[in-house]
């Protein structure tokens, strides 16, 4: 007799055959005697189709069409939904999110959530309703659509599950939930039955292909339990959440692996206050983003400065650094494209020691070189050369005994990241 | 300086190269200084995209449901639009039905407006901006989103008109004008300089094409005159309002042809009081529309009746008019489905007499059978065979010397009837 918010992402609505099958879910859950809140995005391809509409039209189109545009994805999706609940017997009922009372701000295209009024969603739940919400978008309080940017719809349902007091919000996606390292490049992998917030706000590129960061950090301010689970099957995901006690015996939870990362290096930066400030503004003034950042000691009042940057903004980032290097009087400017991160996160870490030696040691068991370390109090990453991060993550994984706890994962289909 | 309003149907933003084709056109008025309000439908074939997809989840899909999917159509088309002018340095503002306060009463899928506010258009348009507004759909008291039915954008258009007094609504169609007749069956048919709502709303075949009656009902009574020309030219249509001076010459405005229905005819009526009322009854009660009755004179206290209905409709029809037949204790009941319906229009009727007669002569010249006859204030209709009907509405067209007035019909292209 809980109230349970359940996520549905594009894929998972991807045709009426999928819709139908994820309304007998639904059903099936309001049947055992639950309140359901759906969330769903737009159909997979819609956004694509929309979007290449709206630039077939216009070049530049003002933010507020394409909200007014998008916003369309998850109208359709939403009714769609509730007319194959309707079908099988279970009274439904779909929003917008603007007929729902999800209040944002004014930036059209990634609006952030000022407000929701759950009167709406409790009035319908109170008639026996299963309520359907469009997620991504909202409503300015002068009436505008707006839609909430990447990760939209899931941000919608951790929302809206904090408002309503849901018991648990399901994210469904079409993976099994989190996973000790991406299944496809480590095939010991195994599922984890729980992790904390922090530890899938580290786990990155692990965390994408499930849940935006964004999200996350929403559920974890308001203490909002997540489980992460596949659509295709009933099989139980990951439950994230705040408290894990179980996760105290486990150091490291997850390997992850990036490569689309590139290393930039100024070399001989006059080592004086306020140098690191100077470089790093301009970057972010040309809206790039830096991740890793080490400086080497300097020996003759000249530092070494290395960072990352994503490998699409490398030659854009370039520019700037050869031009800040040179206001500087710095050195050379060099670069390398074919490096990945790869970064073990665990809440343990924090009691135990010895952690980074265990992993660089697995590493130089492999002749694997580090070029580049970064630590975080839960996480270690080091920057390898591309070529060998197969091999490294492997080998990591299995050195914290990742493959050691559980069963081998289901047939598991990891999916390149996309929006909702 | 005018106010104006323009519709532009589903065939006119078929895609983007159309819908940049409408923003030109639009960018052209507002440069010449103009105010302009805009409805336009959904994009052609997204509703049927949509209604299939909601086919496939549903059998019975809920009304409301179908609102909010079928909405999704005409908020595209719109918030595409906006954009297209805004590339071309115009500013524009798109709006759903629900932003620009069309409050509707609660009959979904065939909601009738009930209130406009023109105050969010009027703000829009004090700022310069071109007004997009999504047609066919409005929003109940209470949130809930509405759809208008069938020429539902015609319907927008000519109520914002009326709610902004608007100089004139233009309604853009794939036709020039409309025509003394339709110019596929009639080569010698020319374009109406102008035509009363009457006639119109009689030129029922010729209407459908181009709007729906219930749009020009509206438009009759409110006093909104019409324009109704082709987005394809810059051709000046036909102009469609209720004082038409010059219409006062003409006797007859045009020649329709129906070829879509059938006759029934039940034999042996008894002639008594309420015999009519009972059978007309019934038919009704199973939503089967009637177009023409004639009751033939009886001899031996019983009747014949005969009525048309759709031909769609006739297998349906017969189930429930052979009860009736039988109830009543009347003979045989016939029917014919190769029959079409000729019929002549004109205010000019009023003053003239020999009308009637110089239209059946003209068909007796061609030998054609008059099977029915049934007349208004303002138009008399022929049932006669469907196999002479090409022959007849040519005759019946150069009879009235409808040939004469005008110039050969442009290079035409006359579309289907389709929603909107």
């Amino acid at each position: 007799m809980a109230l349970i918010v359940q996520k549905y992402g594009g894929s998972s609505v991807a045709n009426a055959e999928r819709i139908k099958r994820v309304a007998q879910r639904i059903s099936k859950t309001r049947k055992a005697g639950h309140s359901v809140v759906v969330v769903v995005s737009a159909m997979a391809d819609t956004t694509d189709d929309l979007l290449s509409l709206s630039a077939e039209v216009s070049r530049h189109p003002p933010e507020r069409e394409m909200d007014m545009l998008l916003a369309t994805g998850e109208q359709v999706s939403c009714a769609l939904l509730a007319m194959a609940i309707d079908q099988l017997g279970v009274k439904a009922v779909s929003f917008t999110g603007a007929q729902v009372g999800i209040i944002t701000n004014r930036a059209h295209t990634k609006a952030r959530i000022q407000e929701i009024s759950a009167q709406k969603i409790k009035q319908a739940i109170s008639k026996g309703f299963v309520v359907i919400v469009a997620g991504f978008q909202g409503m300015t309080p002068d009436g505008e659509i707006t839609t909430l940017g990447r990760g939209g719809s899931d941000l919608t349902a951790v929302a809206l599950a904090y408002a309503v007091k849901a018991k648990i919000c399901e994210i469904y996606t079409d993976v099994e939930g989190v996973y000790t390292a991406d299944p496809r490049l480590v095939p010991t992998a195994r599922k984890l039955k729980t992790i904390s917030y922090d530890e899938m706000l580290e786990l990155a590129s692990l965390g994408a292909q499930v849940m935006q960061a964004r999200s996350m950090e929403v559920a974890k301010k308001y203490g909002v339990p997540l489980h992460i689970r596949s659509s295709l099957s009933n099989r139980t995901g990951t439950i994230i959440s705040k408290e894990v006690r179980a996760m105290e015996d486990v150091v490291v939870s997850g390997v992850s692996l990036q490569k689309d990362e590139a290393k930039i290096t100024i070399c001989d930066v006059p080592d004086r206050p306020g140098i690191a400030a100077a470089i790093f503004t301009r970057i972010s003034d040309a809206h790039i983003n830096v991740d890793v950042i080490v400086q080497n000691v300097g020996r003759t009042g000249l530092n070494d400065v290395s960072f990352t940057v994503p490998r699409t903004e490398l030659s854009r980032a370039l520019r700037v650094v050869r031009r800040v290097a040179a206001e500087l009087k710095a050195g050379r400017v060099l670069h390398d494209d074919s490096i990945a991160k790869l970064s073990v996160v665990g809440v343990g870490m924090r009691a135990h020691s010895g952690i980074a030696a265990r992993m660089f040691q697995a590493l130089a068991n492999e002749s694997i070189n580090i070029d580049m370390i970064s630590t975080s109090e839960i996480k270690i990453s080091c920057i390898i050369r591309r070529d060998q991060a197969q091999k490294a993550i492997r080998t990591v994984h299995d050195a914290f005994g990742l493959d050691k706890l559980g069963i081998k994962p289901e047939m598991v289909k990891v999916s390149k990241p996309r929006r909702s």
